[in-house]
């Protein structure tokens, strides 16, 4: 499937869209996926998978990023956010699997951050490492807790500033989006203001909503018959990541990660009881290096009252919809545990 | 106008709609207004008002009604929720006016619950008044501060659980939304499961929105051109209410009350910098004493597992996006000071 | 009474004293008060009053602070906080009174700002304004409302950098702390690294604290029996007021707030339930304009990893536990409605 | 060492202390301990362990506790919180461990409940693991993450409802207190009304404090030299558990677990910048079933405006001070990393 549907989905959009219509559109943002797909003993299947974000691609933990957490709806095992919420700053990729493969995926992260920075924990403090999770139990064998650490790491070497691969892909390879095949997604948006030009850029890891409640259909150009649609107990999840090149503060960036609700709102959830629906903000404007000889350090942030930030607050908000959609537009149908078929969107002639 | 608006704002409703429509569908709950609207000297403009929301029509300060609050964006002067967020309690009407007139209108209903209450700040406690706004200064000439404590007191004694006077009326005489006259609107959800039937009822202070951002338009019939809309600087506000007569905790109330601001994405808002965007929610379901003889108390709230939640999730956001729509459809062209003109929303068709 | 218990009280410290050992040694810092203290008819009694705090000498709506706040138990009617937190600015004076004259006070403080800056409400938008409030009912017949909102403004313009008057003065005219006379209560501490020098004061108006909780007993002189402590049956409430000269960001300034909390429970507090404990603090470091022609700006803020922080939040706790001796040391004893008498804090040979 | 440093410290206390001075007290709660200490290659030493601490002795998923947490100073990597906090309960044990040893702990914790309730992850939805941790990196060679899974499933194995082995065992092996040997420390409080009788305990891994802040020195009978403490660089972080048999819901457990907070100033802490100072609450009042066929429920609680609400929060600042004292006094020298040694608290004839 060709991206023709991100033309389609930008008459949503009311800011113009980044080159790639990706995170990566945010310089120096990275990428990377690992997918896991085979069958397992027991009638078990594993379909899922690991993707990692990095702010920039020097050492996070020496190079620290501005950044803030938002939990739209906090039913979800999400680790590393109380760190972040304190000070402010992220100083790890962001890594996403299913819910039982956050501590391998810590554990990878952290390894590989230990490789990579041997002062911590040695002559240094500790780190905080990111993880967000989704719940893929319905195609993945989830008990069987498949992803092992070095796919975190892998995940991490494999990241690149390139177009994002979407859909049914790390770790999104097993999430089901309103019925459908969700996972991973991305968008960008461009603001402009007096010779500034920022980007803002939006990857989701989408796992949530019911069929009847999808409020997306019309942007999309088929079947809206909804008739292979699966029908799920559970409420699922979204994690979304906001990356931006605009010198925000970490205040700033909270206010930026609450609109994205607004975005996740629009393609027609309700922030359902059992999803853990958790927005992760950074900034790339600025690196705060780990230690320094200063007593004091100087910030640039935006002004707040200055009209861009309301142009911000559109762009988390469209991107994050348009994410969604690419979530949904780019997913295959894919097979997983217990012969559970879950169809890609019936939209087949999009785009075309 | 007629309430028809209402008919076609339902196509955007998955739930049944209660009887009148409006808040005062959740049985006790009552809504009066004060409407400001006379000049004064030296051309300036009185243009504004108040508005009660009652839980029930008995002492409030005796028998409190759970209740939380949610501050989407915070630019605001809302006053009471430090003791709402922290007991889970409203012992008050909700009152709501203009920026200003939050002084005047706490002092007001202070006055009130204590002629009505003489024990409060004698041989008990004090008490807390819950007091919302939104800037209305476009119209109104805001700092004349022309509502007095009276008013506050008239609003109460107002209050009736009929069908919700709405538009440029109380509070919402001065306000705009999305370019156009904005104000009072009110709409209500039929939730039902295993025998139980629950209402939820929103009602909204509506003063927010750039008019190219409205996403409502094609639900009104007629015009789109937005010719004659106020360009405004300032982001303006939402106070949205709700209520409900299912049985829920504090905690559970935040979480439906979070659910509001789904409704305010929807119709086009991106929760403006300059935007004070506020949810009070509270339940009638069970009264609770201010004093009793026990050490201990019963609550019954929803097994949150169980799908009603997300009912009552899907209940808060349609009925706060359609009582936006109301607050624009029933608003009539609005005159203020300086002479400017707020015109109705180019809807004239609509419903006839 | 002299000010000697300061020196009595500063073994409780490990950090230097600033010179007035009072809020105002933040250079800039202004303290005012109105005491009002009479009969009224039905042998209701005046005794009551308001203390303001200016930030620094300019107009505070032109040049805000950077700010933040903290609810340390939310049994409280304090206002202006949504905003605070939303925007990590103060742009008013922090203004005390009882419960009950908040609203006159808030009245009183926005007459002042609407008539120093007559853009406000008019060519700009509106203003937060921020008042605390402790009950003061047990000596002062507060639904009497005696409060004007000319107090407010006298208070105001009674604020100067000099020694801060202490005790039963303004807000803290009818204040009761661990059944003793309380009210207003100051103290300073000077933190120094790497050839700055930074200074913290707190401010607190003191009502809370069961006698039989008082742990500061052995820092008084004199007597310890209690024989003469009043018994009260509400939990009483305090409010903390700090400022500093170290450039702090917002996020660092509610980090500092929270650290109040630990000076207040070392003399003796359990945060009672019916206590709306509350903290405010401020940095003066830097001066946020209203507008600019500026998309971004630069702010200045200390390492937090530096062993400064710890010296600030130190600073925070100590100088807020002595304020609240200061409190009681500086507290003559006081009749008000009812013929109720509650006592200076036994501690006659203090100093002298 | 015996344990009459309890009585010693018992007078700190207002309230009476429970049987055994431990969190066992709070009947149903157990607590388990691994301890790994034995010298690796490359002068690497293994000195850390693990601590389970069980609401109860059933399934923990099928029947949770209703829970709260707070974060005193966010500085820390505790996982588990983001779900207590939005649903306001806890479904598995609480375990304590290293920083770096969170994912292994988390996978051990993880595969115990799917061993022991085989719907989690198949039939039912998934579940949320709580860990919470310091870092012992002065003592352990950290970054050699030696804890196992199978050490947490043996910790919560090893779960007892007896006294609790206190200072350097399980989570506390290599932790450190105010320069000295600090870990593992428990104490209880009972709160008695109108016929009612109610137990609150405290259980801490403490790793925190510089020596030159430690207030609570005149509690121990020998030297205050201080010539043998540790000089740390690092803040270290405290972890603390409450555990209460009174009915209280989620918001009032919230509290609750603020008022730790008091305790842990108390002793003389500043919750230091680097310091992860995170309490976790619940009570065994109620036990909440994972599924039910109704579709509400009901819950008793305290009414928080009884006098024995501030009891409780009394209880949960002494206990959780005097489980710090004990934490420091039961603790004993230990040896670790690098040939380092940490001292047991200088206070050897203590109790003798």
């Amino acid at each position: 499937m060709t991206k023709k549907m991100r033309q389609l989905s930008a008459t949503i959009s009311r800011l113009p869209v980044g080159e790639k219509n990706d995170i990566t559109d945010v310089a120096g943002v990275r990428v990377g996926h690992v997918t896991i797909q085979h069958e397992l003993d027991n009638d078990d299947y594993a379909c899922t998978g690991v993707t990692a974000i990095l702010p920039h691609g020097g050492s996070l933990f020496r190079e620290k990023v501005t950044a803030a957490s938002y939990v739209i709806n906090g039913f979800g095992k999400t680790t590393g956010l109380v760190q972040v919420n304190e000070l402010g700053v992220l100083e790890s990729p962001i890594m996403l699997t299913n819910t039982f493969s956050v501590p391998a995926v810590t554990q990878g992260t952290l390894q590989y951050m230990l490789d990579t920075n041997e002062e911590i924990g040695d002559t240094t403090g500790t780190i905080n490492i990111v993880v967000g999770e989704c719940n893929d139990g319905h195609l993945n064998s989830i008990r069987r807790c498949v992803v092992r650490p070095e796919d975190a790491r892998e995940a991490i070497q494999n990241a690149t500033d390139q177009a994002v691969e979407e859909g049914a892909v790390g770790a999104g390879t097993g999430m089901i989006a309103f019925g459908y095949k969700g996972g991973i997604g991305s968008s960008s948006r461009i603001v402009v203001a007096e010779g500034h030009t920022y980007t803002l850029g939006s990857l989701v890891l989408s796992n949530f909503g019911n069929k009847n409640d999808f409020l997306g259909a019309n942007l999309f150009t088929s079947c809206k018959s909804y008739e292979n649609a699966v029908e799920k107990s559970e409420d699922g999840s979204i994690i979304i990541v906001l990356a931006t090149d605009a010198p925000l503060s970490d205040r700033q960036l909270l206010r930026v990660a609450k609109r994205a609700g607004i975005g996740l709102g629009r393609t027609g959830s309700h922030f359902g009881h059992g999803s853990g629906d958790i927005v992760i903000a950074f900034s790339t404007a600025q690196k705060i290096p780990h230690q320094t000889t200063t007593i004091t350090e100087t910030r640039v942030q935006l002004r707040e009252d200055h009209p861009i930030m309301n142009e911000l607050f559109a762009a988390a908000a469209e991107a994050t919809e348009e994410a969604i959609y690419h979530s949904l537009a780019q997913a295959v149908t894919t097979t997983g545990r217990k012969g559970r078929i879950v169809h890609a969107y019936p939209s087949q002639g999009l785009g075309q």
